[in-house]
């Protein structure tokens, strides 16, 4: 276990909440006015230590993925972990994979999608705003991925020109209208993936699907359901998220 | 996209229906007695080619993670794709990550965590019974994973001896006797997870996290609802399985 | 508790498994082919006592609504109780009012509203097809609810002619054409419920209601969850009925 | 449809908010301090005539059960609806019935079970607290239900005294402890339902059922899911209650 250095981030765990901070020269500020430390005090030392700043102290953990994805700048729309776990399974992704993904968002899917497939494969994401890929960009640094992906500025259902991609991954509007694209971008056994909000989206996207010659149309919505657990007192938490997004997953064959 | 050779799988899709088989020298069987069919009518060919098998036609496709787990030989308790989707996120794995499993079950997590941690991480798995692991090994070998793998027969509850493990996940029926020994496995920031089937279970593993020091215990379950969706009538399936497990996900911090 | 007698319904309990018989002179059938017998040996008797038939012990019991509706001549398309009960609590039922029901069913729901209403209200309901009618009037009858019941052939949409109902009931194809003849036949603060098994008819309905003038539209679905109890192991069941309909209240304001 | 008098409750709805008062002589005051009025204003109107007090129009209704629940003097561990409705059709309540109760709550529960009776049924509510009794008499008083209702001060464990009741509901923290005096009270045939919050008192509960000798032990949960319906776009509401009570039935056979 290599010691904290320069460039890369640390997470400094106060109890259950944790501040996520890349390690550069100089006084870096805590998310949220809580306080500025100098990263002078972190590198060096060794993840589980602990370092104390104001009258806090912290311990130093090395992120993983799950830790950035936690703490991305987001917008309220992100995909959430239950959602991107399901679709990168879902998808077959490994090592190796080179996926599209058409719609950038905050870029909280972008991020799991290349962990997934790093160190040797690829996420190329297509975006039509400007601001979103941006967002998407600054994230995908801060969690170290940057190598693997290439974020353009264009339109999936449209202007995609990667080919012999292994898998589709879609979260714009209408979906229906890139199945014809991701049709034509996939490999055979190439895998598809869509992501929408509602009931009527999801009812075009599939029928789009068959239309377009994918096989083996899927659809489904993960329902997460917390547990408040006591001792001699466990119960379904009565607070909960009812509902994100519905997923489609379909494949060419 | 290379072509099929000796040695790997391939996949012979009929319609929505695939069969898994090793391309070894002379007659291959298809599972549930559909025929056999020669190697050497399948390699040299390319992902997408067709092949008629007695009076059939397949798809060969080259077969994924998700391809591999949907096809192993199991038993009827295995930990399926919502959960291990779920688990290996919420482990923050990636390539590289160090995991100790406790209780190899049919091998299907086994291989869905060797997925995420290929090429160059690996993955250690104890159960008390040598049938289990054999299966586990068996179907680990067929997903081409054998190299990132370890499995020994002992009990994840005494017997482990990896230090600095990225994650620890338990599918056994006591996890709360091996949170003590997940403890002392992790690095710090390492991350715990267990699947168990019943809130009895649930509730004892919680309690001796906390009381092992764990941080951030976490107890949920997914529920996967699928749809239905034909032109102008969109609704949730009838069919619908009610319960897999619980997961518990907690942290050292 | 007054002995069984002539005219009345009894249920013949063999451990789990419940017969419903009409006591008529002479013989008669158990449903399913599992024997006869005679009316003699029962009426006389008291709620409790044991029959003998053929090797089979009975228990006498008199039939609640609930044993009504579970035993009734059925389709497969009837609502269940998870649904009727909310319909009836949620139409804010009770003795004396006055509902108008469109779609007979198998007259599961009928049965249901009846004995809500009952003894001084009374349930009106429209169906355009003579055999669901036929099927539903059998059904009220063997309840021993006719009295409050009138089962017209006609067409919910067009043809209503009660005024001032307290609540109107829909389980029909197409709910959002009879939004407007709802809202004539309902006094001011009288609730509609329309059950529905699609989302695109959820969505019809709903926007016609707003159309036709109707407050406080509710949209809703009720998931039922059976769970496994045993001792130290307590879990959601495996099988789960994964969809019924999808629920519409709305009130006339 | 009569005119309103005193003594009579009135529902005042502005919108989709309602405020429900009794008719008394003189000034009423509305809940949450939203203004008075005086009560000659509304006795003699109509259901459906509006009126007007500040600058604010109200359109009277005749409230039925259902407003009666909704605008109860509450506590915050009220049975509510989904579940109410369940328990009431779940013990075949109808016109006539007798049900014990035990555990007043606010008295939400014991409404809904004296409406699902009257006029000519009854309900006997147990409490060993005098507040809890006091809170609920106060509702059902407002819901003009008290002819049916008996409220005692004592212990649904140990001093029931009424016999051969058709139904007995818990709503208290160890109902494993009154399945005995359940037997004791109940007619064969008649049916019993407890509510809990936890899996652990579900467990002892069902466990203690069987040993009491009842039948058909069920337990099981209703999930409310609530939809928002616009035009082109249907989805699952994302706020939602995770959880309320687990539902035991049971049968005395």
């Amino acid at each position: 276990m290599d010691n904290f250095k320069f460039g890369e981030s640390v997470l400094l765990m106060d109890g259950r909440k944790g501040y996520l901070v890349k390690l550069e020269e100089g006084m870096m500020k805590l998310e949220g006015g809580r306080g500025a430390l100098s990263s002078s005090n972190i590198v060096g030392r060794k993840e589980g230590d602990r370092v104390t700043i104001g009258r806090k102290e912290f311990i130093l953990i090395r992120p993983d993925i799950l830790d950035h994805i936690e703490h991305i700048d987001r917008g309220p729309q992100m995909i959430i972990p239950k959602d991107s776990a399901a679709i990168i399974l879902g998808l077959g992704l490994t090592s190796g994979k080179r996926v599209i993904e058409g719609g950038a968002g905050s870029g909280g899917l972008t991020i799991a999608l290349l962990n997934s497939v790093r160190p040797d494969g690829g996420v190329t994401t297509y975006d039509i705003r400007d601001d979103h890929l941006r967002k998407a960009r600054k994230n995908v640094e801060t969690a170290g991925l940057s190598d693997n992906w290439e974020g353009l500025l264009g339109d999936v259902r449209s202007d995609v020109k990667v080919e012999e991609a292994d898998a589709v991954v879609l979260d714009i509007p209408d979906p229906e209208q890139a199945t014809g694209s991701a049709w034509e971008a996939l490999r055979p056994g190439g895998r598809f993936c869509a992501y929408v909000p509602t009931s009527n989206q999801l009812e075009r996207c599939c029928l789009s699907l068959r239309d377009a010659g994918f096989s083996n149309v899927e659809a489904m919505e993960l329902i997460k359901r917390g547990y408040s657990v006591k001792e001699g007192a466990v119960r379904p938490s009565t607070e909960m998220l009812g509902h994100t997004g519905f997923l489609i997953f379909a494949r060419k064959l």
